[in-house]
């Protein structure tokens, strides 16, 4: 049971967060709880889904988004987002078994892709504090300054719903994930 | 000097961020360095400052918020976000300077904002991961299921804003503000 | 609400956790949620309350005791211990407000009880791992080898009850204490 | 050489901690120096013994104890302990080499084994503070609310030998273990 | 006792480290406990000398290496160095009593010494890894690029007395000094 | 570009740096970025070059003081170190790729080398804070007490090109290394 109520349908959501709660229905063909919940608040719903758009339009493809997703999901910790992400990794990026593991295990089978997963991952480890030689790891691989700005933005994206996730207690509608021996 | 380039004028942005920007000049006066840095993904940019739009429209009044923008910056350790913070904090949400302090601190005078203040901490240290005594402190507080996902959304904006400034080396252009003692 | 159920009586608690609730009742005139949760476990409460009432017969006081129990609920950041501990620490041990806050912050206004708390705190965040200067540190104190093992033993005590009340959740019923300012 | 003196046999132990080594050593055939250190203070050891008594006696099996005791032992840094859970876990507890080192990381071959497994290693990590969704984790894989409480008191029960050994220094008498690899 | 033996006299130590011994001995007029075991590696004993002999001819004055010396051996909790330089600190540079507890809190009533200060802190707890922020907040304090490079040399150098004090257990021969409340 | 100059030459070096470099030239052949960067304090330059030349000089071999440099490197996450050491690691010590990347994880492919490799993590990762029993397990696998002393100040000086290097970002000049998978 989550800490606060997931409403039950888009009916039984607060009136403010109907069209948001409308619009996730309409491109995923369902709403996921995370989004129910968040609904709680309108603004934050209306926030969150601004962000996740916009950055699903920028320069990064959705195998590098997914892949950062999984590799986020695992430093911090997070069953739901690690579920969803392994989902939708397999399913909309068509990501492998072996790759999602190597996401979630900070690197990836694609050379670039690994740049910018490793340096994901080092932002959250290290709460950004990166060296430079850190920092050259993701340009030498050959991202733009757009991008990098990007990947940036996608792992405060993954940070969002991985903590509204831990913290509401947000109940797992995905199928489960593993947990990786260390 | 920044790691990636800091477009000096909102003429000297990429295209696509110009409207943004103006909608920051517009509402600030000026443009922070902050918003220039990010404007090399417009993409990025347009999500940031749709998630900040909607949540500077929340439950949440400005006191809260800059207590919150304080405490997480003081533990992710952002100057440039302290900076910032300190600044807005105290000219535009009237804190004074030994609030200011005890919201670095994690606390607040205000007993109510204080369970505000130490709910964000917690869930900055522990990415997420409270007890459930943790999360009962913030509601028997008095804080509603809609705040509660606001106070968690606070945190992932600022995230977002102190990851970008540390690991772009955002120049800071706030004035600077003291290292606490521990 | 607690994670798993909070027998509501000694009734309703499992056969086997009955005779060790009762002495619970006889010794405190109450059963706090921590041993009614623990009752979930009849082998688990028998060994918590076996490893208490042995220690509480060592030969460390009962001030010493509280203090040690405030300090190590402080580094595992556990809200129940703090509140039980803090009533505790006030009405059992006599230990005044400045006392308590001093434990919190791992030391003491009394030399000799400083130097175990001290000891106690470095075992919790170092996980045991110390170096001998801290090990001198205790010994020179003025603390015995029997007592030097109780601590040790102290602070695993405290561990348990710490780690049973954040995993569970178990409902804090004791006076609710505040955060310190870091 | 251990940091406080290990009594060389039982009759060079305190008087008051002759009667639980005599147990011990009818029990094990021989009196490990963890015990002998511990004597030091009979009332720690009377109540180690009994805290580990009941839990022998619980609703884990013995498979189910030692897995999470390397587990436990690996996160804590105990080589003492790594050493003597190798052993009774090969000896005892029939588990073989593969099934130790996935122990020792923190899973099992044995499905549901591995979420008790992970389960205890959050806990230890984390201090305690897990998210609902790694509580969910565990009670879906099938333990009831008995055994939950049952993990948490061996996370307990280990971090206390944990603790004494890494405090004390207490020699291996154990064949030894090899570090894992990161 | 320390993990090594002791030399207990410069005639005791290896014969390849009593020239180094003997210029200690002429220095300070004693030869501390600290020389007296890394001696057991002359090689490790001439390196360490050179590099701190090398340093003390730096560009930092007295005070300022005396006051990192504090912040250094706090962070990384060393005992013996925190009584060493809490010892040199009072009777060389003579800093007074508050000063050395801001020094050990990581910072300094002098303005320009408290960023020194905050940026050795930041370099130990970091590991190195500092935003381009934090390294403007020296440089702006109007340290030279020798200045710096020499910070980050009295970081490693205290880290190495840290480390072998620390490692080897050397026994404390300079007042002891009471634990700073959190 | 490092966050400080690095004289281009030997000839737009610092004055008095410039009898160093001359003799890491006439050493290497080359002066790598590492020592042009020092060199912007002449005394950090002739320090560390004598602690580095004291070392290289001492009880180990090569061969393990490239596997302790390379299990630092890793630890601390100096990127420059490790490429640094990956290239000598190999061309010099010969260690081939399996065992450097043990190194890095932290082991050895040799018994004896995995202990010495395996301390100096724990030292790095502990702060110096080793339990007995780590102590005893370098012992035992036969090291000296003046190797024990080598090996910690191997530990400080990779700690000290680790943080000059992250601090100063300084740029790499050797083939860059890939990221470890967790």
């Amino acid at each position: 049971m989550s800490r606060i109520s997931t409403p039950i349908s888009i009916a039984a959501a607060p009136a403010a967060s109907k069209a948001s709660l409308e619009a996730v229905n309409n491109l995923l063909g369902t709403v996921p709880n995370l989004f129910r919940i968040v609904a709680n608040s309108p603004k934050t719903l209306e926030g969150y889904l601004a962000l996740n758009g916009a950055l699903g339009q920028g320069a990064l493809n959705a195998q590098t988004r997914e892949r950062i997703a999984l590799a986020v999901a695992e430093v911090n910790g997070c069953n739901y987002c690690l579920a969803a992400h392994q989902y939708l990794g397999s399913n909309l990026a068509k990501l492998d078994e072996a790759e999602i593991e190597a996401n979630r295990r900070g690197t990836s089978s694609d050379e670039k892709a690994a740049a910018a997963v490793g340096f994901a991952v080092k932002i959250v480890k290290y709460r950004g504090k990166l060296s430079d030689s850190d920092f050259e790891a993701v340009r030498s691989a050959g991202y733009s300054d757009e991008e990098i700005v990007e990947i940036v933005g996608h792992v405060a994206l993954n940070t969002l719903t991985n903590y509204i996730n831990e913290v509401l207690g947000t109940e797992i509608d995905f199928p489960a994930v593993e947990t990786l021996a260390v």
